[in-house]
């Protein structure tokens, strides 16, 4: 959920000094255009970690539009007034008008996130909360409304940093109070209570905007872009439209780093060490599917990445260690004529293993949002609705003790074009290159695109991805085996906490 | 909800026969064309009460329809297979491929209701159920599939004459079992438990039909003509339009009743009687409103009917008994600019009452399934999506401890005539009848039909309609008073519960 927001994004001062007059001006236009239509109005969530620059970007957003046409609400606590009635009744009230912005900071995600995270509220009211925010937002959206919802992110050790820098400095030091260290003493279960809230809320319609929050340049960027093409987006949208409106399909582009840009891909590992790991965690692997609390889990793990990035010689590695019985590969090509009559989830449910199997799946569901979204087998709501199916279908998984594994094997384009000379020229592997991994590799950044967004997307709290850098075998062998160790010993423990 | 499916509906033999052979033939052919094109499945959930028809629907479906294109799946309890997997595994392997029709009886449905009755979970297990099939049947609509949600129901005296008569033939016994017998020994368990799963699964894509079982030739025309008109409506709704479906508007009309139709009109009271019951009940009225517990509560009063039944008049005998503090009357005539300018509940939430307050809505929410939905003032998408946003907002409210009471008031066209012309002859009087009076009477089929809708839809088990007959308005005012006496008085009684 928060990988992409955790690598340090920066845009440097003359980038952005150059950037935002063009944003600026093309800000209030847009704004103006909205003005005058009066067709639908804009809700802006403004949420995150302390410290994420959430005033600043009320802020900003205050300084860069026309004031007069938006609607600021800093939400703390309820009143009394607003206690006496239900919970939403305060956001009713605050609602802007057609033509107008409204920006929430403190919305209907607060409170239930703060209580769960105190512990005044079960998991269960967590969810119908978030459930119930779901519905409320579709409504706001069959109105017409353009609901954009951002969450500024700080990873754990930039946060302490950033406090202690605030705090050092007299003139900031007042904005630091006991509230926000006593919040980040609870940082890892606001993390987890976030994520989890993210991933039941991020619709097709009201996605969340997970924007990393330490440059200030860079964040503001980002808001600013992500309202302007928004607006534009839904301005440009046919009038009379109200339902079904498209959101922003991925984060605009405002430095030059994602999260596979900023994977180290020469890591290496050299071969005596590489068979002495191997033969541990082939060795753990067994004796941990041997374990008699194993027959109450099972596993489904899932591999994708790049054309020629050693997916199947990983497989080999992890079943090379199993009992036949225990496992099954799953390749998965184009779709047959069976499961093509079906909807699309369906050719993977067929394949959930039995208690105590694993099943492994060569590609996967994932397809929806890679090859269907970038070639345009699907059409660009059946791919912005697939993140949500598929994080409810990985959902269901481990809410009944399967514990989902997913690995994307990245390598650079330079290493695939070695990999792919290397199989044209040896006789019995040129079966694996056709020319279709060719047309791929034209579309490098279009993939590399849909990779990022799915695992901002996917990667979640119950259902994680681990990025794999293949450019070396060894090394990414291993470092899926020993994923693959801990992730079955951690469901182990889960099994015994249980009963 | 179940209001319309216990009044007696019922076929004669003569209509039957008459009406059966083309409707047979219209099947086939439907079905035809569904193979045929092959675009999408129908599946279609057989569920209700016990006796109600369910086995019967689905022995009917088979014989009238070509088998070789029909699944029909009779779901119990889960196997061993299927208790490995997670819950919906089960049914995702039954689903139909496109061009065939999937007949469940025993559904996603079952499990959560009936365990919820056993009390095995707790209602927010089942309310976590019913958002996981919202999400499950969206997903399948998404993909195209058409979702029929049939609901055989029976009321409790006619349950249990059924099952009884079955038990007394020596051919039927067999069919009665203990199960049945303990079963309708929860039957008021039961009706809450699934009105409540009713109520939060019928959604516009996939709405629940609820059937009045007790009539086999009313039950199976209803259900043939459901599946008939629904399928043709989707055969020839746009190709490619995968979402968004439209669902039937309304049941189809099978016999010449309805809630409405079957309300006793005649029903009349006394001046003198009427005097005595007014002191009684306003007295009995302002004694709960100074209960100590009333600052607990709050009330939201709706009042909707015809033309000229009565509204006004029976508000001022709720109103002459309060303190006037104490209550706000909120007449509902067109939306002002800045109303308009808003999603449309906005202008109800703005007038929700504080505790210890109540609120009485002349007209009211209800407008947009009625008046906007017959003059064509909104869409067909936004009334049907209306109910659904409906009982959302009124379970928001009587989650807060609000309690909702609302009332139609039914006069005959008779009397409507009546009313309407001895205003127009009284000159204080001419002001309430206007032109737009006269034109929604002719139109009074239409209303008649959005009313009936509107009550099956949203009577909910926590916000019920209360009919009223009101060709005579001094019965029509008891029963007003008397049912907001009651209602309140229970509202009291679940504050004094709660702590």
């Amino acid at each position: 959920m928060f990988e992409s927001a955790e690598i340090g994004h920066k845009v440097d001062k003359a980038t952005y000094e150059k950037e935002l007059p063009a944003l600026r001006e093309a800000l209030l236009l847009a704004q103006d255009e909205l003005v005058q239509s009066n067709g639908f109005q804009v809700i802006v969530i403004i949420s995150g970690v302390d410290g994420g620059g959430r005033r600043e970007s009320v802020h900003l957003l205050n300084e860069w539009l026309d004031p007069r046409h938006i609607e600021t609400h800093g939400m703390g606590e309820p009143s009394d007034e607003e206690l006496d009635r239900p919970p939403m009744w305060r956001f009713w009230r605050a609602l802007p008008p057609r033509g107008k912005i409204g920006i929430f900071q403190g919305s209907w995600y607060s409170m239930p996130i703060l209580n769960r995270v105190y512990g005044d509220i079960r998991n269960v009211d967590l969810e119908e909360a978030m459930e119930r925010n779901v519905r409320f937002e579709k409504m706001l959206s069959d109105e017409g409304a353009l609901i954009l919802k951002f969450w500024f992110h700080l990873s754990k050790p930039f946060q302490a940093s950033r406090l202690k820098a605030l705090e050092k400095d007299p003139r900031t030091r007042w904005r630091v109070t006991k509230r926000d260290w006593h919040h980040f003493g609870l940082y890892n279960k606001f993390r987890k209570t976030s994520a989890e809230a993210l991933r039941l809320t991020s619709t097709a319609q009201a996605p969340w905007y997970i924007i990393e929050g330490s440059d200030e340049r860079y964040r503001s960027l980002m808001l600013g872009k992500i309202v302007l093409e928004a607006m534009r987006l839904r301005l440009s949208s046919e009038h009379g439209k109200t339902h079904s409106i498209p959101a922003l399909p991925s984060l605009p582009q405002v430095d030059n780093l994602d999260i596979l840009k900023s994977l180290n891909l020469s890591q290496t590992l050299d071969k005596a060490d590489y068979a002495k790991k191997l033969e541990t965690y082939q060795g753990r692997l067994n004796v941990l599917t041997r374990d008699p609390r194993f027959q109450k889990l099972s596993i489904v793990a899932v591999f994708e990445g790049n054309d020629a990035a050693g997916k199947g010689g990983s497989i080999r590695r992890i079943t090379g260690s199993l009992d036949a019985r225990m496992y099954k590969i799953i390749p998965i090509a184009a779709p047959t004529d069976e499961e093509k009559a079906q909807p699309y989830l369906w050719r993977f449910w067929r394949h959930i293993p039995r208690r105590g199997r694993l099943a492994i799946f060569d590609r996967s569901w994932y397809g929806r949002v890679l090859v269907e979204r970038v070639e345009g087998y699907c059409s660009e709501y059946d791919w912005l609705r697939a993140y949500n199916e598929i994080n409810e279908f990985e959902a269901q998984l481990a809410h009944h003790h399967i514990v989902v594994v997913k690995f994307w094997l990245s390598i650079s384009a330079e290493e695939q074009l070695k990999r792919f000379k290397e199989r044209e020229k040896t006789g019995f592997k040129h079966y694996k290159i056709t020319d279709e991994d060719w047309r791929n590799r034209e579309r490098w950044d279009d993939y590399e695109q849909a990779v990022c967004d799915m695992v901002d997307r996917t990667s979640t709290e119950i259902a994680p991805w681990t990025l794999v850098p293949a450019n070396n075998k060894y090394h990414a062998r291993i470092q899926i085996l020993k994923t693959l160790c801990d992730s079955i010993e951690a469901g182990l423990e889960r099994v015994k906490g249980k009963k």
